[in-house]
């Protein structure tokens, strides 16, 4: 199930406010959505999540297939009963995953034989086998199996992947069966922008409720992404929501808006706040860096966020310097939080007609 | 500040029942008191423990003089705000962690020389810098600088253990001044029954607002434990509360309460909840076991805490298996809620004059 609208356009930029509906409630978009990996946003439980007003969280299919397995978490009542989470939860396909994190051992037209990163154990997925286990899940929103060239790579490398990717998007859909998950492909193509044109048409072919952007933010120069981005929005249609995966900094996210990406998600809030960093209104600081020894003042003198209501940066950089695991769950709240809060305020310059403004305000003051 | 009335003694044990006022509000005895090391109950806020109704917790002056030192959370504002915890703290006098912890270097009757566990650097600590280093820090509780004599050790190791404790306490009471601050001392001993007598009959020479019984739970047989409690119950005034140091198991809860404590500590709860075990009703479990990895029960069925009422024992286990934070902090808070209850539980049965037969019902079900 899935609904979406878009409320409003930019009158100035692509950027545009939509409200999807998926099957446990309704999203503003622009959205940000925090990374559950393997099946808790680290660090957080859903109530945190759900007192910063987050409507949906990304979880893992590599990392739950591999532990603890799709059957289990069937048995629990699919993912949201097992984990605990009352909102949307968007699933990837795990094709990012087994390039990126798996030792590969073949990709072949009919699915890619891969080694666990846990243990070595031998695993063989394909799009069949990945809509059965993402339908297990019961995510709101299941992404299709895809293949993720590498940055960088040959023309010919990156179309073949598009070509596999677009077969892939047809045997998903063939065996997508549950009516309250919304299926998405994905557009591959690297950063050649025909190779985009042709994965963006062939998936528009098949007709999804919703397209997402992968193969980006993956070491390519930035003005590649935005390029990337332009001529997607060019492509797409207007009434289908549209991903931007694995992106990103604050600095990614205004761009992506402004170049009329609906929803995001990064595993980066949680990530930097368990290495000590967080996000502020003038750019990332080191809460471990000495300077704060003594600095009674919060994480972010603007936030409104729990952690800034409540203790100081001192108090943060001693738990750090300490190793107190209250560290990572108070930057990893403040940094999802901040992120939360950015595509909040992005949605109210959208509204009130004034996004460009608040970009350029934005890359004025965040030091980046 | 401090005011202890016995509101109840329980006609068939040493039980009792109490209220004891401090400067940051009113705690019912017996009492436990979760331990926040390092200013902080290691991986819960402030807000998770007032949600349990903990009402007192302890902190470290070993570790906290060492890192992040006084003079830091005094520029705070003292432990409470540096924390942002708004209830009662009780300090330890850091002599039991400079003898445990430390490399210890000399102990003299001016003080204790040692090496820091974290850096090596070296420390020289007196009753004086004890005092003037809890004070600083604020708490609602200091305890006296000690001598915790090894266990096993020799009579004469023991009693002049004893000996300098008491020196000691007196130097500690005569360079405490903050009249918000409640200054408790501790008694020594060992396992030698006339050494504790001595000991004790030495404080209460001093007139402590309230008395600790320190060196306890270090190694020696219960049989020791519950005998030298016995002892100290007797000759204790009873218009003053009793503390028995890093203490401890739920059966050592209740084996105190019989005979006449009402405070304990212990990092026990938050520490094998950091190690995948949990409290129940019937026994500590180790969640990591496999038997658990697809039992959709809570941790204890008859647990009122947050976390019994939203995970399963399924999904704390792959936590644990995915390394996640969130299983330390999911058991932390459940076994510190656990022996909470214990306590609630406690002080029901003796103010309804049934806490012989309580003890008998929780011996009987509980396995240890």
């Amino acid at each position: 199930m899935l609904q979406f609208n878009v409320i409003k356009n930019d009158s100035s930029s692509a950027a545009r406010l939509g409200k999807l509906t998926l099957t446990h409630g309704t999203i503003d978009t622009p959205v940000f959505m925090p990374v559950g990996t393997q099946a808790t946003v680290k660090t957080l439980t859903p109530d945190d999540l759900y007192q910063m007003g987050i409507k949906i969280i990304l979880s893992n299919t590599y990392h739950l297939y591999l532990r603890p397995g799709a059957d289990l978490i069937s048995k629990a009542g699919g993912l949201h009963s097992f984990m605990n989470w009352q909102r949307n939860i968007l699933t990837d396909s795990g094709g990012f995953q087994v390039f990126s994190l798996s030792k590969l051992r073949k990709i072949t037209d009919q699915g890619v034989y891969f080694n666990s990163h846990i243990d070595g154990s031998k695993h063989f997925l394909t799009p069949e086998k990945v809509m059965d286990i993402e339908q297990k899940l019961g995510s709101d929103i299941a992404m299709c199996f895809d293949e993720c060239a590498p940055y960088p790579c040959s023309y010919d490398e990156a179309l073949n992947a598009v070509k596999r990717t677009t077969k892939w998007a047809r045997r998903c859909k063939d065996n997508h069966t549950r009516e309250d998950q919304a299926l998405f492909g994905i557009i591959q193509g690297n950063v050649f922008p025909d190779l985009r044109r042709k994965s963006a048409m062939d998936l528009i072919d098949l007709d999804f409720p919703g397209y997402a952007i992968g193969g980006l933010s993956v070491g390519e120069p930035k003005e590649d992404m935005y390029k990337i981005l332009e001529l997607t929005h060019m492509l797409l249609p207007e009434d289908k929501p549209r991903y931007l995966m694995g992106v990103g900094t604050p600095e990614d996210l205004i761009e992506g808006v402004k170049r009329g990406v609906d929803m995001f998600d990064c595993v980066l809030p949680t990530r930097l706040g368990r290495h000590g960093t967080a996000y502020t209104k003038t750019g990332k600081i080191t809460v471990r860096n000495a300077a704060f020894a003594d600095d009674f003042s919060p994480v972010d003198e603007e936030c409104g966020c729990y952690v800034c209501q409540n203790y100081s940066r001192a108090y943060i950089r001693h738990l750090i310097k300490a190793e107190e695991i209250l560290a990572h769950r108070l930057l990893s709240y403040h940094n999802v939080y901040f992120l939360n809060r950015l595509m909040e305020n992005i949605r109210t310059a959208i509204e009130e007609d004034r996004f460009c403004s608040y970009y350029d305000t934005f890359m004025q003051e965040y030091k980046f």
